[in-house]
């Protein structure tokens, strides 16, 4: 236990607490998401005084995570702050989220007292067994770094956590003790710099030099995204160098959205046999492919068909495999930025204009909606610069429209919980609120979360809802229980919950059954929260989602599984 | 790893899925709670083909954990359902509230198939590192037992966890791949027995004649109870031996209502300063005390103001602690049955009976309603048998109530997570239908589970819901933030949720600003659901919840904390 000496640098001293709402301001954070309890009111306290943050109060905690996950999409980082124990432990489902997603963000537990812990005393929101470090043990599998902040540790360890954060694009956990927020302690007087450390000149050179020798040297070279190149910010460098090499860029199902779909070398999800066409082609004949923060699962890859090239390089955040070798120490950016340079432009692989879609056949009006009339729809109502949230279910459809330019989509792919679009919904409308951001999601998934409509429509934000009341879970009946009880839910009157919630809400809201009503409620001005239900058949599913479902629980359910006995699944064309 | 061989028992074959739903059968388990996930189908398919348990689909995984505590409160042991990663953390902070309360659930994950982790493919609801131990890492801290179940553990793993639950008053936590459930192996024919290991003839033998002996010599013996009198079923027995010991029982607030608060012998609630006062006077000149499953936390001690006697004794469900003597592999129930036989019976010491409450005054009921006159009116509406839920907040005002015979009170002081009452109250009404159950709650604790009031209206439970809108946190008020933001919620119309939850619902609501608008919300026939909102005002708060409050800002915040400032802290006698 050393002390913090000064050793030169410009110091200052402040309060524990005003240093780590400093800390965050610095590092971009505007807003902090959370539920109030009492171990984390003296930092509340101090935020209302200082007016460093805002603070944007959720209905509890579970959707503070999704929040905070959904404003690091569009801002960078994210960060929330909860209470001991029951607070924390109800932020972790989505902090994993964030994990899984490669999404930063700061959890801070306001936790006991550090008197309590040197004397042993029981307090309430613990497991009253004289341990108490179990919350940073459940954290540790979920999150990059975790600590608890004492007086000692603050001005090194609030520093190590949000810098973990925002290099490796994932998750912190930071515990801070109640009785040390307005404890002065000595800071560095220097804003904190997010920066990544320095490459290795002699990795760096090396690894442009071999990356770009085998992107020049090919004659089909490809780039395959994962969500990563989004996170890691390099998307313009991507695109740049497929402009320069005339390279097609496909990206993987989760990094929907990530490469603009307008975008010339754009050859559309790569996923195995769940690809589109030109994007199969385009990577699975490439004699030099780079791939990006690829992570493939069985729902990314068609259920593991997809089959990259032999040599496929793999870069990452900080390391890229090429062949053999493997280099370390160094950074995404400035590698692609290198290749950029050292590769010569290539012009005689334009690339192909993509075939147009068929026109689809006009819906007849009066017809009850189907799924097929609904996503038709939808495509049709994107605008560039929309903000796209799916949740799990039949909204995976919106994975196979066609985007306007610069939409951004936020979507779980890899963690998938259910409920997750809602929160973050809260959090990006936050980030970002002069955006149009389109929710869309289905019964069962926004049962989960409701409530934080509440917030939404409290803090008057727009966005316009979608939900698909079609009594379950349907993706579900594509795996097992067609027909089963256990895949239905309760019915609500969703279209009635913003008045519920927020008394005197001007949310306009739409109960849909036709083709008709949809373009009606489509057509309102988006000058207050639109919130439409749109009602379904339970067994209407998109034929690609079914098939997936489908294959998926011959994966999970294995050769002695149910899922073959007659009427138990939910398959394609089951609804004519 | 070695295979299970038939030792002579019988045994015969069954698929996994079928074992451990006749396990859970075995052990008293009639319902689950859950929600389904592609991971849990295949149980779940198992579930509807036997009829063996009745599932019950919640919104989400919290509620699901949050239900099976409820339930097992009255059943003595529940389980839950759910997905991999995704749902088994959602439910987490409720795992680690029954283990907190010593409530046996046994918490049951579809996970992923054995396929994927034998393989090291990346799947859904994963962090897609190919890593799938983290989440029976983060179950390790909150449970008393985890495993993943497989085909060669299964028959003995479902055994130890059920066991172990029920043994331990614990929670556990079992990961059932998805590709297993259908598989088949070889079980004991024989049902499982809920069974305590015999105790150490010796050491039980030696242990009654210590308690006996210390018991029959005292003058003023006395016995404290807290949660595990009745986790551990021990309740007829303790008031026996208070019976004929004629000697005093008091309970600390989060047993409420463990001891029947009519029995001749009852004292009160006992917690240092914050003590009824006839139970601090039996407790602390007792000349020997019989603490049963004491765990002192600061809301449990008037915030560590207990002193128990010098010598006190304590007994916990498999130990004994008499002075220097520490028994081991003795069980409580034989302990105690052995301390009745052995001590004579006492006739000299009579219980006072306690002075009869001064009536209060009747209340204006023109006037706005007050928390005094709420709490007053509460009091005259129990009836003997209800079962009674408290959430954070004022509601904890139920603590100073005085209960009719045969109630259950429901609570969760020691983790104290907000919104557990919504889902608890789904739990004991499914377990028992036949009771009248009246929740008590907060509008902030509410805004976190409300949804969950879907499914109870959806299974057509009909439970009094007393719901107080007060505009936020204001418990948390008296610690700090009187009238700051942070402690302010959205405002919903609450009395209009049950029929969006559950249209054509034939719940009645009422809203209620005056005492006799209440009387007349509480007059209404229980033949449906009662919604009752009573709207009071923010900074009116029962004088020892404030005072509690007051003071726990001291242990929270220490001498440098804010709580001293101007107007921060909302005290008694604030509102007139």
């Amino acid at each position: 236990m050393e002390s913090k000496q000064n050793t030169g640098d410009l110091t200052q001293r402040m309060t524990i607490g005003d240093f780590l709402l400093r800390r965050l301001e610095e590092a971009g954070i505007r807003h902090l998401f959370g539920v109030p309890g009492d171990y984390n009111l003296a930092l509340l306290q101090q935020l209302h005084d200082s007016g460093s943050l805002e603070w944007v109060g959720t209905t509890g905690e579970l959707t503070s995570s999704y929040a905070a996950d959904g404003y690091a999409r569009l801002n960078g980082l994210g960060a929330l702050l909860v209470t001991n124990g029951v607070g924390a432990l109800s932020a972790l489902n989505g902090v994993a989220g964030a994990y899984a997603e490669h999404v930063p963000i700061i959890c801070i537990c306001g936790s006991i007292p550090l008197r309590s812990i040197d004397r042993g005393l029981g307090m309430h929101h613990t497991m009253a067994d004289g341990n108490f470090d179990h919350f940073l043990r459940a954290y540790a599998p979920v999150t990059a770094a975790q600590a608890r902040i004492t007086p000692r540790n603050a001005a090194v360890e609030i520093d190590r956590l949000i810098l973990t954060a925002w290099r490796e694009k994932l998750p912190v956990y930071m515990e801070l003790p109640s009785d040390i927020a307005y404890l002065e302690i000595e800071v560095p007087a220097h804003a904190l710099v997010l920066a990544e450390p320095p490459s290795d000149p002699e990795r760096l050179q090396s690894c442009i030099a071999a990356l770009a020798q085998r992107l020049s040297a090919a004659t089909a070279p490809a780039i395959l995204v994962d969500t990563d190149a989004d996170r890691f910010g390099v998307v313009p460098e991507l695109m740049e160098l497929a402009s320069k090499l005339q390279a097609p860029v496909a990206a993987i199902n989760a990094a929907k959205g990530v490469i603009d779909e307008s975008f010339a070398h754009y050859a559309g999800i790569y996923g195995g046999k769940a690809s589109e066409p030109q994007a199969r082609e385009a990577i699975e004949s490439s004699d030099c492919l780079l791939a990006v923060g690829y992570r493939p699962i069985e729902v990314t890859t068609g259920d593991f068909t997809a089959t990259l090239p032999a040599g496929t390089i793999h870069a990452r955040g900080h390391a890229v495999d090429i062949g053999e070798e493997n280099y370390q120490a160094v950074t995404l950016k400035e590698v692609l930025r290198g290749v950029i340079e050292a590769v010569p432009a290539v012009t005689n692989r334009a690339p192909q204009p993509a075939a147009a879609a068929a026109p689809a056949a006009p819906a007849d009006s009066a017809a009850a909606l189907t799924q097929a009339a609904y996503w038709q729809a939808i495509e049709g109502y994107l605008r560039p610069g929309d903000v796209l949230y799916v949740d799990n279910g039949t909204s995976f459809s919106l994975l196979g429209l066609k985007l306007p330019p610069n939409c951004t989509f936020i979507g779980s792919i890899n963690w998938g919980s259910i409920g997750f679009s809602v929160g973050a919904l809260l959090g990006a409308l936050t980030a970002a609120p002069e955006r149009r951001h389109i929710l869309l999601v289905g019964d069962g998934s926004f049962q989960v979360t409701a409530q934080e409509l509440s917030t939404i429509l409290h803090h008057d934000h727009k966005p316009v809802i979608l939900l698909i009341n079609n009594g379950g879970y349907t993706i579900e009946r594509g795996y097992l229980g067609k027909t089963e009880p256990y895949n239905d839910i309760a019915n609500w009157s969703y279209a009635d919950l913003p008045k519920v919630l927020h008394p005197g809400a001007t949310a306009q809201s739409f109960v849909v059954k036709t083709c008709g009503d949809l373009q009606s409620a489509l057509a309102a001005p988006n000058d207050r929260l639109i919130f439409v239900e749109s009602i379904m058949d339970p067994c209407d599913a998109p034929a690609p989602i079914l098939h997936s479902s489908n294959v998926g629980a011959e994966l999970d359910y294995g050769p002695r599984g149910p899922q073959h006995r007659e009427n138990l699944q939910l398959r394609p064309g089951t609804l004519k």
